[in-house]
Order: C-alpha cells, then sequence, then structure tokens
C-alpha cells in the first residue's frame, strides 16, 4: 500500500516528545540513552525475542504490556546503547528497577508507567550512576521537534551505519492520526525479532486488545521476516504506544478503521525492517527473498527465510556470482517438502532479471548480464515452488569482509 | 577409545585397491577422479543428505544401497570433483547411468556394483566424454598402496587444504581386521551431513543390516555433529563397504564383535570429522562445543549444534574475543528450554581454562588471559546446563574473512 510520509519520528504523534543525551554508558563523545515520553497515558503493546536467554529489560517490559493493570498507563520509554544488561541475573532485574524509578522520579510518573530498552554487549553490568544522570540530562532534553525524534533514534545506534525514523498519517474516524517509529539494529537479527529495538508511537486510541493484534499482525511480515545472521538477540523488543490524542473513537473492534490502522503499520514496518537488512552489518547489498505459490504461507516464510541465511548464498551476493544452485540447495535444507523438479528460479534487480533454473534443471543464461544484475543495491531472488497460492518475502544483505570484522572484537 | 591406528587408508583393508587421476573435469593440473576397488563382493552401508534437494548420485547410490538384491555386491566406487552433479534433472541421472556402465565395463562387473560420488559446483553438468575417459585412467592406475590411497584422496579434495585419511586395525573372532577412510569437505557442512564425502573400507565380514546401524551409530557422533557454516548440501554421501577377506564371522547381531566393531568405526569417524571441522573454509581454529548435563542426549546435540553454527560466536572466536554472552545466547535461541540462571559456561584451550559464566551471570576474569586461552589452535567452549545427565560434543570453526573470501566467488 501507498504510505503517506510525513516528518518528525516518534515526536510526529501528537503528544509525544523526545530527547537523546550522552550519557557515557561505555560509549564516548556520542548520544547513548534516549527516552520518548507521552503527556498522557498509553496504550501500549509489545512483542519482544523468543530467546529463552531474555535481557532484563525485556522482562521488565513484558510485565507492564501483558498486565491489564499497566498496560493502558505507560507514559516513558528508557533506552541505552553500548550495554544490553543481558545475562546479569538479579543485578540486572534491579538495574531495572532502578532505572524506572528514577525516570518516575524526574517525570513525577510511576515506575511501572516507563518501557525500559537495551542494545550492546552482553554480560556487562549497567553503571547506574551514569544512567541516572542519563535520565535527568534526558528529561531535560525532551521537545516534540524532528530533531529530537532523530537524536532519539541516532542514540540507540550500535554498529548502525543508517539512521532508521519513519511517520506516516492516515485518517481514522474522521480525524487525522499519525503513527511514527524509530528503530535500531543491525546484527544479530534473524527472524522472531532480534537486537532489535523499535519504538512506535501513534496519537490514535486503539484498546490494548487491538493494539497487540494490529502489531502481531505488523510484526509478522515485517521484523519477523528480516535477518543478517541467523543470531537471534537476547534484547529484541519492539513497543508500540497509542495515546488517543487524535481524538478517534477508540478501535476496539475489528472494524474499517482497525484494518486501515493494521495495513498502514505493517507497510511502514515493512518499509522500517528493510532498512535494518540493508543496513546489516558489513553488508553491501539488500537481498530480497520471494518465495510464490507455496503451499501454505508458512511453509513460504520458512522457505524465504531459510534462503537469506544461508553463509554461502550470502557470500555468492557479496560476490556477485549467479549461484543459483546454493539457492535451490538452501531452499532445500529448509525444513519443508516440496518437489525440487518443480521449482523455477529468477534473480532481479534495477538492472533487468535473469532465469536460473526451471523445472528444477539449471537454464542457460549469460554470466556477464547475470553479474551485472546482482550488482545492484537491491537484489531479489524469486523461487517459484509451484506448489500453491501462498507467498511470502523475506530481507536480508550479503555477508562481507566487514561483517566478521565488526563481529571478530565487538567488545573492545 | 584409543585407536590402534596403521597407514594405507582405504587400502589398508585387505582386497581394496585405490586410485587418483587427472581427468579434467573442471580442474586442469591436479586430479580430480577417484577409485576404490574390491576384489570381491562387498556389503554396502550409506547415509545421505536430508536436503530435499539431491543430487544424481545421492540418489544412485541410495538406490543401491537400501536394496537388498544390490547391497551385498558392490565392487566399486567412482567419485568425481569438481562438479556436483545436483539440480540437472533427467541429465545428471543419465550421467550417473552412463558412468557406471563405463565403470562396469572397464572393471568387468555390473553397472549397479558401482557406488558414485561427486562435488563441486551445483547446476553444472558433467563432461561425459571426459568422465569416462578419466573411469580408463583410474582403472589403469589401480593399486592396493598407501600412495594409490593417497592420491585417491587428494582427488576428491574442492576447497580442502588438508588431505584426510584415516585406518585402523582391530582383532575381531581372533582375526585382525582393518577399516580404512578418506574423505573430503570443508564448506557447506552442517549437521546431518554435507559437500562432505567419506568412503570407508574394511576387510571385516559384516551383515548388511548391522553394517547399516554400525555405521548410524558411529555418525551421529561424529560427522552429524560438525559445521562449518550451516548450509547442508545436496551432494553428502557417506558410503562404508565391507568385503569379508579378514575371515571373520559374520557380524549378524549385536554381539560383543558388533560392540567393538561400531565402537572403532565410531571413534575413528570422530577422529576424521574434526579433520573437516579444523579444515574449515578459511578457519584459523577448529572450535569444540560440549554440552554436559542437559535433560536428554538429542537436546544437548541441539545446543551444542547451536552454538557452533552462531555466526556471532564464530566471528568472536576468530578475533579470539571471550564473548560469553554471544554463546549463552546461542544456547538460549536454539529451541530447547532451558534455566539460564543455572548455566555455567567455561572456555578452554592448550593454554588453560577460565570459567566466564557461572549460574547464568558473568564471572569476573581476567580478559588477557582469555584472549590467550582463545589464540590457540583448538578452543572449547564447555557449556554446563545442569538439567540433567546427558551430554554431547559438536566441532566447528571460526569465521574468518577468508571464508567470505572463498565463497564469494567459488565458481569462477
Amino acid at each position: 500500500m501507498e504510505l503517506d510520509k510525513i516528518s518528525g519520528g516518534v515526536t510526529a504523534s501528537q503528544g509525544f516528545k523526545a530527547a537523546g543525551a550522552a550519557a557515557g554508558i561505555k560509549y564516548t563523545g556520542r548520544d547513548d540513552m534516549a527516552m520518548i515520553v507521552s503527556d498522557v497515558p498509553c496504550t501500549a503493546a509489545g512483542v519482544f525475542t523468543s530467546n529463552v536467554v531474555q535481557a532484563a529489560p525485556v522482562r521488565w517490559d513484558r510485565n507492564i504490556v501483558r498486565n491489564e493493570k499497566t498496560n493502558r498507563s505507560v507514559r516513558a520509554v528508557v533506552v541505552n546503547a553500548g550495554i544490553a544488561n543481558a545475562c546479569t541475573g538479579e543485578d540486572g532485574m534491579n538495574a531495572c528497577r532502578e532505572t524506572a524509578e528514577e525516570t518516575g522520579r524526574v517525570l513525577g510518573i510511576g515506575s511501572d508507567q516507563v518501557i525500559l530498552g537495551s542494545t550492546g554487549v552482553i554480560g556487562a553490568y549497567l553503571p547506574m550512576d551514569r544512567v541516572c544522570a542519563g535520565v535527568q540530562l534526558l528529561k531535560d532534553a525532551l521537545a516534540d521537534t524532528e530533531a529530537a525524534s532523530d537524536r532519539a533514534s541516532r542514540a540507540i545506534m550500535t554498529t548502525d551505519t543508517v539512521n532508521k525514523e519513519i511517520a506516516v498519517q492516515l485518517t481514522l474516524d474522521g480525524k487525522t492520526c499519525h503513527i511514527g517509529a524509530i528503530s535500531k539494529g543491525v546484527g544479530m537479527i534473524e527472524p522472531n525479532m532480534c537486537t532489535m529495538l523499535c519504538f512506535v508511537t501513534t496519537d490514535a486510541a486503539v484498546s490494548p486488545a487491538m493494539l497487540d493484534k494490529a502489531l502481531r499482525y505488523a510484526v509478522a511480515d515485517s521484523y519477523n521476516m528480516i535477518s543478517v545472521d541467523g543470531d537471534m538477540s537476547t534484547n529484541d523488543t519492539l513497543v508500540i504506544l497509542a495515546n488517543g490524542l487524535a481524538g478517534n473513537e477508540e478501535i476496539a473492534e475489528e472494524n474499517e478503521d482497525y484494518v486501515r490502522f493494521a495495513e498502514t503499520l505493517r507497510a511502514m514496518l515493512i518499509e522500517q525492517a528493510r532498512k535494518h537488512a540493508a543496513d546489516g552489518e558489513g553488508a553491501t547489498a539488500l537481498f530480497e527473498v520471494r518465495v510464490e505459490h507455496a503451499d501454505t504461507r508458512e511453509h513460504a516464510r520458512i522457505l524465504a527465510k531459510s534462503v537469506v541465511n544461508s553463509p554461502l548464498t550470502k557470500a555468492a551476493v557479496y560476490g556477485h556470482d549467479a549461484n543459483g544452485g546454493r539457492i535451490l540447495c538452501a531452499l532445500g535444507y529448509a525444513g519443508v517438502t516440496f518437489d525440487p523438479d518443480l521449482v523455477d528460479l529468477t534473480i532481479k534487480s534495477a538492472a533487468g532479471e535473469v532465469p536460473l533454473y526451471r523445472a528444477g534443471a539449471k537454464l542457460d543464461y549469460d554470466e556477464e548480464f547475470a553479474t551485472r544484475v546482482l550488482s545492484e543495491k537491491e537484489v531479489c531472488a524469486l523461487c517459484d515452488m509451484h506448489m500453491g497460492a501462498e507467498e511470502a518475502v523475506a530481507w536480508g544483505c550479503d555477508l562481507s569482509y566487514d561483517y566478521v570484522k565488526i563481529n571478530a572484537d565487538y567488545r573492545s
């Protein structure tokens, strides 16, 4: 769908302010804490990492958004970069409580109205004196401007090279509503969420149940379909806050407004998720895998993700090598049954398209042209399974020397 | 167990000859075809890739070893490197038939007595004139010497940098028996077999059912526990031929001789499999992951493989970075339930050992010493789950610049 994009990031939604600040958590000379605050209580919904090992802030947030007593009264989000506060045991949970209490004190709200996020090194402990000082700095810097959202967005980056913000407007119940988001995360990103943080604001009025439903619908085809390296983080968090200041009648059932809201959120998060894949650690190209005519939607998703995760395929994309065999091979080990003698495979980009395989057998094609097609910044592998009517799209990136370089000594 | 190692590779077993030859399939200036021949018919067993997309030679071999009419009469193995004969449809199966028929004609045996293996580029077609000429060259070069096994072993290498041969002797029924093997494969290697070819000869007499049972037992803890990149090939093949010339009473039930044979085969294949992991594409270190006190053996295997496959962990090993958080994280997304607050994690090598985590929380340790421990050629991560009594070991390697380099343009 066509999105009606506007500027402003998370502050595009009425009644939201944002801030970034340099708290010196781990980095020096850059912002490393961010805050988002709503003038009024928000309905909140969230999706989190499915890793068995969950960072303390994930456990903190889950308690708030899954609890009917607290998920209609969220006021603030506080995030730090540099240290993930994961694998930190009791101390980690105490750090969350302290951060939320300090935020509550500074903003005059309750600690259970504060959503937290952390990203960075696993197994390191947060320097609480700096975190608390950072909360005060953030409060002092709060503003409802595009610059403020931008600063918050940049403050949460770790190995990201591109700022990731988006905002759109839509009409619900005759009222102009807004949805804005900031997000980060270009490594340890794998289907089902990874060191990916995404915070979404909206001034639309949506009930907790419908907000949760819309978020899950939107995530299934967006953040759950991107992968940088198949590693799944302990910290992934995607939280949406809806403060209702747009004045529309609250969406409380699956009516037309719900559909418009959910579809807009889905399209917006797909666009945002693609930015993560394209900015994958060391990536030189966005790699899109489109699986068509699978027998079920779930199978289509599994097949697309298997290809997008294959290190050999990703290395071939980096080398601009039209190695269709590796793609067929990755489909083959996905764990889904299909008839390899039916599969058609085509590569596409802005430079054109090249059919590589038809009915499972290799075609004759111009290698030089195929290399040209694979030399674009966005390349697509189209896999037609000839099994049914379902499709799915996954996004990833190529595997380059720089991925290894970035990750061989991330901590130092 | 202690192996009684001898020289000779596949020709260490009585009545087996081997050969390598330069057939010009794809490479020039090196051997690229290999042959193993037994003087008398052999009992055969095999395990093959579980990829849905299976190369033509895998389908050919499966038909022979799974058929009671043919799995007691195998006489020869013919292998080529350079072209995998995978994703080649009807033409691929015809190429197998032609190769086996030519081998049968040259050796005076039936085409259904010939096991085939191919490794190399997927989606390319075999030049049948060269393959057939190669079969004649191989026949002329057959010898029962160590040099002949060595030449066969080197002929099937692709990106391997180290020749992989092994031979042992053991006593069964008072007779000295031998088992020898050659194998290749250092990329696209993932649990459940990958572009990994391994051919094992033995002069022990073993029934088809017991040979199959011993092979599966041995593979579960050896070749199925190694991984270079998580990609699983279309061509993996491990075939064992037993010609009975040692004169022992045929092992036809799970008696003491069976146990001795199976345990020897297991220990031998573990040693062989470790060579594949250590020689992983671009690898600078063998990475061993040992999971202890898991609740089930299967869970121990899944957890160990998840860590050994984690790109972030592999990159950290390359950087000699004691990033225990990434290891805990990889345990967490393995798909097995456990209590993260119980896990102990230690890294070990010839330089010493360093406990990184205890009961899920990070310990204080000397980073410099940890780096020294991780700078050895073989490093081990020991994960104690504190859940039960089962354990498993997986082998892989680090992720280096060279892995990317090797695979970015493998075909050219």
